[in-house]
């Protein structure tokens, strides 16, 4: 004010007068949100939830380590940690561009991230805000680069146990550096799903399913572990998971990471009516998962009178996996009864891939891929923009596309280096042979 | 400033040059914060430090999972990830509106949140900045929730390894849904405490003591651990946690989540008083809980001439829970002795919870208990506004209505269903009686 | 608005005007984050950042006891726990003020975290604001406590398996209350290594290097574990881990915190620029990160015809210290490459410490210390600001300082009490000794 006061004469002072009521009033509930407050809370939203859903990274390596067993163990740290490394790097140098470039309906285009024009502008405000971007670059590329590591992360786990390392890591340089971005790009990249109306706000189809099929098609190209399976295909090897302590944590940091998932992929922070919206899918998720847990508690005990806490931790996700297509039209309600039906799906599917043989270590077909497919059909139910149809195409075309890439690459990997660990490797565990040591070494395994 | 330009005219010129001066003024420290970023900063403090406090139950799994012997592991993950799954279904549909409806001073109402004229509101800005509600009531709801989630994980501790599984659901169900509102409407809901003056910031007697109340006449009523206690009443039975690793990496995550819980509770972000005092309540809360760990470590140093880690862990969620009453008032300073008072209570009740032959696996009783109630106590030390006598009051009203209503509950479903689990499905762990599993099935259990 | 039009008159009507058109444009690309927005924002980057960094302390925790063998399992706890108490609660004594307080070019000054003049202040925005403070005080303090801490943590995991822990939590209070914040105030206190201008953002040399040569001299003076070497130097006794999937879960929190750790020492929130900055720092964060595994991942596998998980976990962990004395200035490229130079010196420093007989039970010498220096020395590279011989100097002179005064330190401790538990309990474990109990008591160590 003393700067003003200064300068201030007697016109300037009428204006003065009408500014200061005016000023007054920024305080009040018609003050709306500037552009570069706006700028920093959506650019805020997408680092602060992007972290949340970076630590899902490590509630998959949890889970997937409490599954499977110890002789195991190591591998599937090494696993999971290399492969969200992995992730992140490609989708630097190939998937952003891929999946964002905006060439045309089928793919995004090709190029580093932030090689061209847009890095310059990724550090002006005014610039971005010229074009229209109300965030930084940068925070959007984190965001995305994380939801392109679940994507990875949901493989592993149903291939655990049989795979070969090096292998494996390669199908998850392509599947994010290529698969993930291509198949993203036609709906979150403005591709033809998009066009035709498809609608899949934070990834039921796009991650989930996308990762579900790849491991679906992986299980299958590989088989059953050793032993698993009958000539009958009867299971006649029960394996079960060396710590269900550190599945149950693994699944708790999951439920922590959805927030970030689904709450960030509202993508925009800066307004009151993002804010409500977020708030509306934070409740949605939990309501989800706490649905889909008790619903899976409940039908154990009626199918088997005894509760299973595997599926109970698969119930969570299952729930949280079919409210992810649409979590923030629904009421808390009808978000508990989605991801309610997508636990008993959990019930219903596990014993169902055993009997097609199906050898999934995790439980990662049913909860991703199954309830991928059940989120994303049920959209229209509560959003009134989406069809079933459009869903259907969407679903199939997605699938369709992910296990046809995803079925090559498995086989030129299994002609070329072979995917599958020997059987005497299998038996003795992978941690001896691919990595020479043991999870838990001082501990007598039976 | 281009399409203002074309506008302009002389009157309107001089306007403006008050206005700009005026609108360069509003980068200066003067500038208050408007009522639209206020509404996003209030929910984005409640959707941030709420996700923090959900993780709270992931800190309560691994706690009790490492506090309790390997047979009774699983069962006790399953406990802890249905009940926050209950808390969230049963806040939703009765609790939340029966704890802040405001229907009189002893509870607040029936309904299912947001199903009245307030969802309407809750989506719109406006409406809700008309009746001076400045955040999104969404976030509102997962904020509270959160909190009666972490008043049922208290419980789940004490009474581990010989409650059998469903009663202990349905307690959660009415301790979530009922219990906890109808006395958190007293305080928070602006019930008769709230009006008599009885304060409690974060809730060391709202959500700690609480739960501690539930737990310690669920102990009561179940009786303790077979082969826990001899016939004189000494402990001739000891049963060491199976992973103090886990037990640790819970109070870790208790210590993180704590953050957000008394955080949080400043219940607004959005203004510069609301950001200095969530400071003060980080710093007092974490020299809170450093003073408990250091105070536990050297008390038990001179009482039995080693430390004792479990008691180093329950000291810092000694020192948490007796800050959480009043987190802010304190210098960080008295915060700390606050919290070493907390811890040394603790080195002291756990034995004396053994001669009375009250047996809490986990030590739940002396943390969130005793410390709530030290906490409670000792407010008006810092808080002028807080009186000893109104302190102790609210203290013994919440204490007998809770213990009460759980007593007449727990014998309830005593009488009904039975709660104890049997001899032989105790000595030969829950696990298998009502999972029919192992938690660690690898590692042979001496 | 109904306020105003009551008082409205023709003159005022016409500054009216002119005022609406400019706060309309308030709604542009122009607008500005006003003053208490802009507190408001960057508090609450350094209470949210400074949680994640807080979470260290259990990443810390899960990583060295996966590490060590299970008989030292519930040591390491307690030691994590306590340091990170004694260095919250020594950096409020005596830390802060003597990093922080400006009184000459070698040290801060004396007295306790907000006795004085600033505490007042500190409650105080527009005092505040005419300091041109624009945080509140209780944030910074905050986040550089748990920096302090997480030098602290350095240290615990090199020592561990042999060290008494009264000493070692001696030490701990004298490095976290004087050794750290007097080189601190060399750099970020601003004395003479600022002003002759070295560069460290966020504590490549400052943190993980102090923290790694305290640990260095305190491996050289306590010498080996008994039976590690054989009297030619060869490694002969073999001591996993006891946890991989621990020491993995640490790894995976030490990640997710390093954004906080690297994020919030941008100090600032308040304006597109720094969410741009921010944004950037995260993308190199996680790209050094990702290098630094990858790097590791191969080197071990064309070295050793095996992949080595621990040396893909200390790969992540190399990479991270590597890009935190600059994570802004590179590209995400560049980023990627310095981490993965992390990676590999990882693998070469691991057997080269072996050779010197320094027995670092976790690998931090290699990667806090070893990739500090380096990662320090390599800012010039990107930051034109920076010149390599004043990297170097400030490295040699931290180097110098902390190593003094930790030989003296722990020379003086060693003379008084000893630091070295006793070979007996050392072969029993500490846990006996120490704690007298087991981590995990049912499970038959081999």
């Amino acid at each position: 004010m003393k700067t003003i006061s200064k300068r201030a004469n007697k016109g300037l002072l009428t204006a003065l007068m009408g500014g200061l009521l005016l000023i007054a009033t920024t305080g009040t509930a018609s003050a709306q949100v500037t552009g570069e407050t706006d700028f920093i809370f959506n650019s805020f939203l997408f680092l602060i939830t992007g972290m949340f859903v970076m630590f899902m990274a490590a509630g998959f390596c949890m889970l997937e380590v409490g599954m499977v067993r110890s002789r195991n163990a190591a591998t599937i740290c090494l696993k999971n940690v290399t492969l969200y490394s992995i992730a992140g790097i490609m989708f630097y140098l190939v998937g952003y561009k891929l999946m964002y470039g905006g060439a045309n309906a089928f793919f995004g285009g090709f190029g580093i991230w932030g090689a061209d024009d847009a890095l310059a502008k990724a550090n002006d405000f005014t610039k971005l805000q010229d074009d229209g971007v109300n965030y930084a670059s940068g925070s959007d590329w984190f965001f995305q680069m994380v939801f392109c590591a679940t994507a990875a992360s949901i493989v592993s786990g149903t291939v655990a146990e049989r795979i070969k390392l090096w292998p494996f890591l390669i199908f998850t340089a392509v599947l994010t550096g290529i698969i993930y971005p291509i198949q993203g790009s036609w709906v979150w990249g403005g591709g033809w799903l998009s066009e035709m109306g498809f609608s899949d706000f934070a990834g039921s189809t796009l991650v989930h399913s996308a990762g579900g099929w790849a491991a679906l098609i992986g299980a299958l190209v590989l088989g059953a572990r050793t032993g698993k399976y009958g000539p009958n295909g009867q299971v006649v090897g029960v394996m079960p998971g060396s710590s269900l302590p550190l599945a149950s944590l693994g699944v708790f940091i999951l439920w922590l990471g959805w927030f970030g998932f689904n709450g960030g992929s509202q993508l925009a922070l800066g307004s009151a009516a993002n804010a409500i919206d977020i708030s509306q899918i934070f409740i949605n998720t939990n309501l989800a998962a706490a649905g889909g847990v008790v619903a899976a508690v409940i039908a154990t005990q009626l199918i088997y009178k005894k509760v299973d806490l595997t599926m109970a931790l698969n119930g969570a996700i299952g729930g949280l996996v079919s409210i992810t297509a649409e979590p923030l039209a629904p009421t808390g309600g009808v978000a508990m009864l989605i991801g309610a039906v997508g636990g008993v799906l959990i019930v219903f599917a596990v014993p169902l891939l055993d009997k097609l043989k199906i050898d999934d270590v995790v439980g990662a077909i049913p909860a991703h891929l199954v309830c991928g497919i059940w989120g994303t059909l049920i959209v229209p139910l509560t959003n009134k923009d989406a069809s079933y149809l459009n869903q259907l195409i969407g679903v199939v075309a997605i699938g369709a596309f992910v296990s046809i890439v995803s079925f090559v690459l498995w086989q030129v990997l299994k002609m070329t280096m072979g995917i599958r660990a020997s059987t005497e490797d299998e038996m003795q565990g992978l941690d001896k042979s691919e990595l020479g040591l043991e999870a838990y070494p001082e501990f007598a395994a039976s």
